[in-house]
This record gives C-alpha cells, sequence and structure tokens, in this order.
C-alpha cells in the first residue's frame, strides 16, 4: 500500500439506509444485455435482464437472477429450461420490448423454439439454451444457475448498460494510441498531423466527450435529467413510456430522474400522468443547450469559419459514402 | 413468432466438446471489470473478475464466482469479508496487474484497507465492501455471495471487457441520431452539413469503425490476431505477457490466438519463449497493413488532397486544444 490520496464521492454510505443511492453505485458496473425466455403453460415468457454472467466451462454452466417480485418469477422458478440471447447493439428495441410488462410481447419480435420450447431471440450476437440445474437464495431475487446445452455466436457488437444508460463499446483509446505508433503506418517524429485520418477522428470524439462529460457535470445536472430536458423539449406532453423510449435510458433511472426534475419544480404532470416542462424547466433547457452551444463555439474558436465549413463537408461525404458501401455490403 | 430468416452462426454447438468455442460465446457479453480483494493469513489477496453481478437491494447483496483452480481461491474461500473495485476506463494498468500471478502485485497498485483489512483500490469508479454472505457450489467455480456494507461511488466512465479485449463505452448512435434532429439545434430540412461538428465526428468515427470490422472479418483474422501481427512488426521478440500488455485483450483471448497463428505458420517460437513473426507472419502482417491503408485511401477517395489536409489539421487542432483543457481542468 502506498501513501494514497483519495477523491470525494459523488455519494457513500451504507446501502440499506438509501438503496437508490447504493442502484447507482452497482450501475458503474457495466454490463451486456440478455433476453432470458422460457415456456410456461404453454406459452413464451421472458425478461430483459443484465445480471447474466458466465459461471463454469466444465461443466458449463451460466447463472442469472430474477426479483422475486417479477411477473415471470412463478414461470422461471419452476422453469425446467431457458434460453440466454446476447443482444446485439441494434436490438434496444428487443431489450425495451421485452422489459415491457405487455401480455403479447413475444408477438412483436422475432424468435424460435430452443430447446424445451424457450424462445430464443433472431437477430442476438450470441444464444445459449440451457436446462435448470441449480436454484439459490439471493434475498430479494433468487440466483438461477443453467447448464448450457446448445450456444451459438454470431458476428456484431454488444449493446450495453452502463450507469444506467444504453451505449455501444468503443476500442481503448492506450489501444487505439499505441497502433497509431505502428512504423508501418508512421514514420518517427511524426505529428498528430500525420496520423491516418481515421485516428484522428477517433481521438477527436473521444477528447471531446469526455470534455463534454466534465462540462455537463459542472452544470450539476445528471446525464438523465438533461435528457428527459431534451426530450420534452422536442415534444410535450410525454407519457412516461415515451420518454423512457427517447432517452434509452432504463426506466428505474428515468422514474428516479422525473422525481428529482419534479422536485426542482422543472416538470409538470396532468391528468393523464403525461409530463411537460415548467416554465423553469423550459428555462434550464435553454439555459444547458445554450451553454453547449456556446461550449462547441469555444472548442473550436480560432480555426476560421472556411477552413470548419471544408471539415464539416469531408466530414459528410466521409459519412454518405460510409452509408453507402453499408448498404452495399449488406446487399451482397 | 414470426416466421424467422436466421443468420448463419460463426460457431455453434455443445459447449462440452469445445470449452474455447464456448467461451468465444460467452465473450459476447460484455462486462465491466471489478478487482475483488481480500485479507488473508495478514497479507493482502486479490484477483481481476469480470463475473461480478448485482443481486439483491434489501438486503444488499452482490455476487461473483472464482475458479476452484485459482491460486487464491482458498482465501476467497475462507474470507469473512471482500472488496469490490469496479475499474475506471483509465484502471487498465490495475486490471493487468492484478490478474498477474506475482505475489508482490499489491505493492504497485494504489490501495487502502476496507472494511475487515479488504483492499480497495483507489481511482475505481465505485467501490462496495462486503461480508461473506453466502457460497454456492458451481461447477469448476464457486459462487460468492456478498453483503454489501459500505458502498462508494466516483465520477468516471467504466472500463470494460468485450470480446476479448478492453474497450470503453460510447453513447448509442440511435439516441445520438434522435439528438441531432433537436429542433433546439436544428432547423427542419437540414443535411448532414448542418449538424454540429462534435455529432459529425461521431458519426464519422462510428461508421468508420464499422465499416473497418466489416473490412477485417472479410480478411479471415480475428481481432486478437491481426493485433499480435502488428505488436510483432513493431518489436518482436516479444514474451506472452508483453504482448497481452501491449494487444489490451485478455490472457486467455491471446493464448487461444498465438495458438492459431502458430499452427498458420506465422509465428517462430525461441527457447526463452518469445515469439517473433515468420516470414509468412510478415507477409501477413504486410498485407493486412497495406489492404487497411488501401482501404483508407478509398474511403476518402474524391476528395482532394488539399482539403483532406485542412481537415486533418482542423482535427489536430480541435485534440489539442482538448488535450490543453483537460489538463487545465486536471490542475484546477
Amino acid at each position: 500500500m502506498k501513501n494514497v490520496s483519495l477523491a470525494t464521492p459523488i455519494e457513500e454510505g451504507d446501502p440499506a439506509a438509501d438503496p437508490k443511492a447504493f442502484r447507482r453505485s452497482l450501475g458503474q458496473f457495466a454490463t451486456g444485455v440478455t433476453v432470458i425466455a422460457t415456456r410456461h403453460e404453454g406459452r413464451p415468457v421472458g425478461v430483459t435482464a443484465n445480471s447474466f454472467s458466465s459461471l463454469s466451462l466444465d461443466p458449463p454452466l451460466v447463472l442469472w437472477s430474477i426479483a422475486r417480485t417479477s411477473r415471470s418469477f412463478a414461470a422461471f422458478s419452476a422453469a425446467s429450461h431457458f434460453s440466454v440471447s446476447i443482444l446485439g447493439e441494434d436490438q434496444i428495441d428487443v431489450s425495451q420490448k421485452l422489459s415491457s410488462s405487455r401480455e403479447d410481447k413475444f408477438a412483436e419480435v422475432d424468435w424460435y423454439p430452443g430447446i424445451g420450447g424457450s424462445p430464443v431471440m433472431a437477430g442476438a450476437i450470441a444464444t445459449l439454451e440451457c436446462s435448470t440445474f441449480a436454484v439459490h437464495e439471493g434475498g430479494d431475487h433468487i440466483i438461477l444457475v443453467g447448464r448450457v446445452l446448445q450456444h451459438r455466436r454470431y458476428p456484431g457488437k454488444a449493446l450495453l448498460y452502463a450507469q444506467g444508460q444504453y451505449g455501444v463499446v468503443d476500442e481503448h483509446p492506450a489501444f487505439r494510441a499505441q497502433a497509431a505508433a505502428d512504423p508501418g503506418t508512421a514514420p518517427p517524429g511524426r505529428t498528430l498531423r500525420d496520423l491516418p485520418l481515421t485516428t484522428l477522428l477517433y481521438l477527436a470524439h473521444h477528447n471531446s466527450s469526455a470534455a463534454f462529460e466534465r462540462h455537463r457535470r459542472e452544470e450539476n445536472i445528471s446525464l438523465t435529467q438533461s435528457r428527459i430536458l431534451s426530450a420534452l423539449t422536442r415534444r410535450s406532453p410525454l407519457s412516461r413510456q415515451s420518454i423512457v423510449r427517447q432517452v434509452y435510458m432504463t426506466p428505474q433511472t428515468v422514474d428516479d430522474a422525473l422525481g428529482e426534475l419534479l422536485q426542482r419544480g422543472c416538470l409538470e404532470c396532468d391528468g393523464d400522468d403525461r409530463f411537460s416542462l415548467s416554465e423553469a424547466g423550459q428555462m434550464l433547457a435553454r439555459s444547458i443547450r445554450m451553454r453547449l452551444q456556446e461550449y462547441e463555439r469555444e472548442q473550436f474558436a480560432g480555426i476560421s469559419a472556411e477552413r470548419l465549413d471544408t471539415t464539416r463537408d469531408v466530414l459528410a461525404r466521409f459519412i454518405e459514402g460510409l452509408a453507402e458501401q453499408a448498404a452495399t455490403d449488406d446487399a451482397a
């Protein structure tokens, strides 16, 4: 142990005293998103879950957990089989549909019956068909351990849940920075200007995201709150469910943020449980937007409008070219 | 269920028949990275783990699993307490150090003793101090359930493991595309060229990554293999451990890829277990690099050298400005 100087926590404490704060700490652990499904009394039953984890190779076991209060609890605790579908980055809609409480949710997604009749999601980047191997107590959840009988892997990247929001995986900057030093592409003594344009795009995007993130924290408003304000600026009133769909955050995160914004007097809620911005909320949304625009202007200060226009045009042509190419590749 | 047309899996089968293929399917589930640590016979003991999962809010429980063959198995299976440190995106070095088998690994990282003396990592984005609540059998692993006594949350984004490599979380493109349509920043009828430059950077980077990924798959070479070839082009010979550090992939993924490259005759291994490229390996590395360069040239074909230079220069100035700003913010 060295002499450690510690950062100040945003929140800390006894998890039993403030479950919401505890959930925010747990949300720092990023995860993929799965749909876990079974057949119960002849009908498909499924949930969106991020509590999945691999457990053992020999025998091949995986685990996940389900809340005792889940409406699918009875089905899964009695199930002889279940399937795990690991969702790809283009499957937010599947995640959102399966996490809804609608009775007919399987009618809206593509699936096929796997071993034991458990529905397996089409378009997943991996699927695991399991028999129930063990069930353990776990407080307000139970732990379900499955023995994997069949696995399939497909191309594609993972959909993520991280800090309450949907996300995608990107290469680590440390690898990018090192790969940029490859002598095959990089003469010694070169500057940033000698890097491949794709590497510059990567670095520009990542550094700019980090800067925006620092800036947003200074606004003393959470990412979820700012996304809700932005959604309600585009259109209002909106139901809770529409907001959840538009901000790409988990329902619990949205509920917490709606509560906070109501408390700050930024929202109004009509008789049909639909939300709109109060006058204070409109002012806050406008102020955030103006600050961000100002901030973006500052970042490019000192670069002539003409050169910025050229850059914008080159990037737009690049994006259009890539989009055409993707369409051609998909058709091939 | 609709009439489902299914993609062809890259791999599929009985997990018991081919554990490596099974592990690749499991690797499609992206996760954060944690260090889990305890005190055993007066000394700190810890491992890097991605099997962490939240379990219950009331009581506050989390779980993770450890291999029976782990050298830390005895310590954790007997431990009254353990800590979980969820690593931030700038903590690859902590992850790599704690996953090594070195005796003195705690001397090289910053930590402090938490409840029960369990080491807690400085710089983590969340920490959980636990007492052991339950232990369950889990094939070649055991499941450890901890009751969380104290949690702390810090600013920062999560380090990821996904498909065998370290990564970072990025915003989901679906959100970005929708947010770009915000009337506050976007007049109706506008084109790509009217978007904020930061949104163009995001779109250009993401579309270009996806295009490169499709291209690499056509080369019939895995990401790990191509990174190993690239590392050995920069410098050789390299030990297995140096390769693991340079390619930012998990040790198991690297071992699998080294085996595949040896089998393809691309690598030579000297008496000290250090790897270098064979003639075939050098040719393969050169061919991949040339194809990627050719590919990058094609993506920007039809745009004048002068305009590309301007773009490169604007991006470099933008990146330099952001780097200065980050340094100032850190100092403040």
